[in-house]
């Protein structure tokens, strides 16, 4: 089976509940996969892992799906093995990718995804399906062993990409000056994900769904947006 | 002679030039040590460290003080032991400790400073002061071997610090919610600094100057305001 992934910008755009605007989506993206491991590594506010896991599995069971936190599991690689389906919430990306490396799961997981077990992950949890973490709007609270990430598809993610404000008086660098700096450093693609909006993978495939465009950085080129529905290849 | 730091938000606020909002500071700041040594290492938007540097030394000589760029030297250890002092620029935070370490330079740069060579920072250059830069706002471009930083005070610094925008529908998280994660994995305090206000360092007493009050964040305890003219003590 070929790899299929949902890479979604942000787990709740404002007025609506979690996961609240793309129900049926996750409900088709899953099908008949029932038994999804969740990975709350991620800790948004610092939240334990059977909190966040509560969050995920309400929304879940309502959707027809069960989830089991991976830290219910006495051996996490065992976790993977046994998954119909995986979900990654966000959270900090750095507290994220340091528990996976630490927990020996980066080619466990990586694998399990590349052999065809769907993979759903928002925020952070669609950050850690590119090359790297080095695009991640995060603040380093702790210090991972690498900043190289699942490597599921061959670009970057910059999940909540936010367009500069035209009335900000704030010195602090707009989101596509940090993704410029980026590319003085790296080569590859960067694609800036909108709130609302999501990347589908099947196989090699990558289309672009929800309400907005996408803009994408590629090195030595002007930023360009594409619109929703297209495919996405370099 | 004991310590003597200058630990600056912004180099730049909204209106005014380069260090336009603080010339009388910076020169009564470095009074009679003229010869600065700039470093240059955090390359905003990519620049090259003489373009950098050109910056730095157009607006210090203007203030009758000569800069030459740590590149300009053969040995960027014998440029810490000539300088009179010290300016790092700001730009992207990883790139600067990175160089700063792969260069040696950690130890004899806080060495310096310890023993009295006044030392300004704005930015990225204010961030590398603290204990770590666990708190900066900046995108991880490049991996550093350590998130720690010369820890010239006991706390750490969150530069260009931005209040909640009550009015903003975006869902990634606060600069409040995203140091408060920090707390969860880290015990030092959080000296959050507006643009326009700075930390004057002498020795251990640590005062906040300029226009704005800072926002002060401690372990266990709610974020709370410090006027400017204050003493920080933790």
């Amino acid at each position: 089976m070929s790899k299929h992934l949902l890479i979604v910008s942000t787990s709740t755009v404002y007025g609506k509940g979690y996961l609240g605007y793309m129900e049926e989506e996750i409900k088709n993206f899953f099908g008949e996969n029932k038994n999804i491991v969740f990975i709350p590594y991620a800790r948004p506010g610092g939240i334990s892992h059977d909190e966040y896991t509560e969050i995920a599995r309400k929304k879940f069971e309502e959707l027809g799906l069960s989830v089991k936190g991976i830290h219910e599991f006495e051996n996490p690689k065992k976790a993977i093995a046994e998954a119909d389906g995986f979900f990654t919430g966000g959270g900090n990306t750095y507290v994220l990718l340091k528990q996976l490396y630490e927990n020996g799961l980066i080619e466990p997981l990586r694998n399990a995804v590349e052999n065809g077990k769907p993979y759903m992950g928002t925020s952070a949890g669609s950050n850690i399906t590119g090359l790297s973490i080095c695009t991640t709007n995060d603040m380093p609270i702790v210090y991972p062993p690498s900043f190289k990430a699942l490597q599921l598809v061959p670009f970057n993610i910059n999940p909540h990409y936010l367009d500069p404000n035209p009335d900000s008086k704030h010195m602090g660098e707009t989101r596509e000056t940090r993704i410029k700096e980026f590319h003085f450093f790296n080569d590859q693609p960067v694609v800036g994900i909108r709130e609302g909006s999501w990347l589908e993978v099947m196989g090699e495939d990558v289309t672009l769904c929800g309400e907005l465009s996408a803009r994408i950085f590629e090195q030595g080129k002007e930023p360009y947006e594409v619109p929703t529905g297209s495919k996405i290849k370099f």
